[in-house]
């Protein structure tokens, strides 16, 4: 894309169930390379890594540079992440990822460069409020429908982490003893809302007689699972079921998001998410109106935004936590000026 | 109480829909006289702030001080408080509250003493963590079990107040298109667990022919509502509708507070208010349980204490939002020693 790059560069890492998504950027965040490959659905955490460090390598590729350029790489992983550590544990969506590993090392390893990583919806949290539709708040939640519902939580223009785990505005409980969550607790927001679930509901409603075309909208297009792509066809089409679903979807994510709201009072909430992305601005304010029969301070609604970055919001969220050479040069220039 | 009172002197002032509470502290927040009369039901805002200057009065002659002799004196005030303002407004629960109402100037103008006016539930919740059973923690989330059920974020070491009115866990929902509000809204935590709401289901069932001998212990003890007390008396006696309404009230509990711990991962909860307070420790326990299931980071669930203040939570918070003489003398001198 770019061959005449100026300044430090930095790599980013997208690293989710369905792709690993991998971009180079420079010292104004421009992405000047991307790369994208299926996630391996086989072995283990080690072949993860691999197939990470072969989409950078494709992503120096496309920007025509060198890996041994980049003055570091940021990943986002799902899961639980030791951010000290750079270790990675818990995530369920990736093959034989049982307990902790780590990635930062192995990453390091096999490209030579310094590697840092962070949780996936957090980095792209913190992506919406430097670069994307966050930019003028000083608080914020992000809101990720996709798969299942991440949400991050920006507070005073910092990410709250709380213990670690913070921003699980999935696990909302929106109807106690209500549906079984992809999670195995009962009346989360995500057993409404999230894509895995949504698939679910979408079988048994099929199996029991429900007409609809998502499953052959699917064989169509030659996908084991409906993506969002999928119930977007389905809803272009008309499909009575994928219309419930969606409509379902929509009002819990309302009232999930609205309590969230009533409890932290963030100045914007940003809506981002493989469906989220893809349904776009018509369902950003279909959830906003869903929402506002539920606020408690009802007359200043806080603005709902799409996210500014879509889809490479989790890679530029991986970027920007990537270690950086400036910083401590000039940390060391100070300490030699002073 | 005490006539020798060394140091400086500050007042705090608990304006509750039924009664209102002043005490007199010092510098170690010691409580050195307290005063309690019941909330005007007629009249208007200057009415209450008449009552409110005659209870710091009372309290100052428990203490055998002198009005004059205090620094400052805070308030706690239902509603929505404007701090810089000191003003309150949308006051429900107090007399002929409409529109927004200069208590702080009110008072000054009566007393003679600065006055600074904050949130009852952030003042208590402050007091919580500052003298409290939060002092331990740098993080937490107060939860006010009564009337309504009010809520008090600390992050960071810091009352988090949002662009004013953060904290409505009351009005998260937990059963969407669930049973009306107070608020007028449907399905809110509120709706199941506040005291308010539980009379109004109590009478409902109570008429709809179901045994109860909550009103029948209303009438003995001279009460025209169900206060916490009479909860507490009909729950002792094994009252089954009682019983079932406040099993319900701490089932909506767990599922609201562990939808707040799962967004924001605080370090504790601590469970105050009327019921919770006259409820106690079993109480805290069953809350605690009841939220387990719901808890996504499942492996370390925060610890869940009562409020160690007890009623005097909303009292001492008040004291230590006073204007206070100390720190203004220091600046002065700093700036004269610099």
């Amino acid at each position: 894309m770019a061959n005449s790059a100026q300044g430090e560069l930095r790599g980013g890492i997208d690293l989710g169930g369905t792709k690993i998504e991998a971009i180079i950027v420079d010292d104004a965040n421009t992405v000047l390379g991307i790369a994208r490959i299926p996630t391996p659905t086989t072995g283990g955490p080690s072949d993860v890594a691999t197939a990470m460090a072969g989409v950078i390598q494709q992503a120096a590729l496309a920007a025509s540079v060198e890996v041994a350029r980049l003055a570091g790489i940021g990943v986002g992983s799902p899961g639980t992440v030791d951010r000290q550590a750079g270790s990675v544990s818990g995530a369920r969506n990736l093959p034989g990822w049982t307990g902790s590993f780590p990635l930062a090392a192995k990453l390091e390893a096999l490209l030579g460069r310094p590697v840092a990583v962070g949780n996936d919806v957090e980095v792209a949290t913190n992506a919406e409020h430097v670069l994307g539709a966050g930019k003028p708040y000083d608080s914020l939640l992000g809101v990720f429908w996709g798969t299942g519902i991440g949400g991050g939580i920006v507070l005073e223009r910092k990410l709250w982490l709380g213990r670690g785990g913070a921003g699980e505005i999935g696990h909302t409980v929106i109807r106690q003893n209500g549906r079984r969550c992809t999670c195995g607790r009962r009346g989360c927001l995500e057993a409404y809302a999230g894509r895995a679930a949504m698939e679910i509901r979408a079988r048994k409603l099929h199996e029991g007689g429900m007409h609809t075309d998502l499953f052959e909208i699917m064989s169509q297009h030659g996908h084991d699972r409906l993506t969002s792509g999928i119930w977007q066809r389905a809803i272009e089409s008309g499909d009575k079921l994928a219309h419930k679903l969606v409509d379902r979807a929509v009002s819990a994510l309302g009232a999930g998001i609205a309590s969230a709201v009533n409890l932290l009072e963030v100045e914007a909430v940003i809506i981002g998410g493989g469906l989220g992305v893809r349904f776009g601005h018509p369902y950003v304010e279909r959830i906003a109106a869903e929402m506002r029969p539920h606020l408690f301070v009802d007359d200043r609604p806080p603005p709902v935004h799409l996210a500014g970055l879509g889809d490479l919001g989790g890679a530029l969220g991986a970027a920007l936590e990537a270690p950086r050479r400036g910083p401590a040069l000039t940390a060391i220039s100070g300490r030699l000026d002073g």
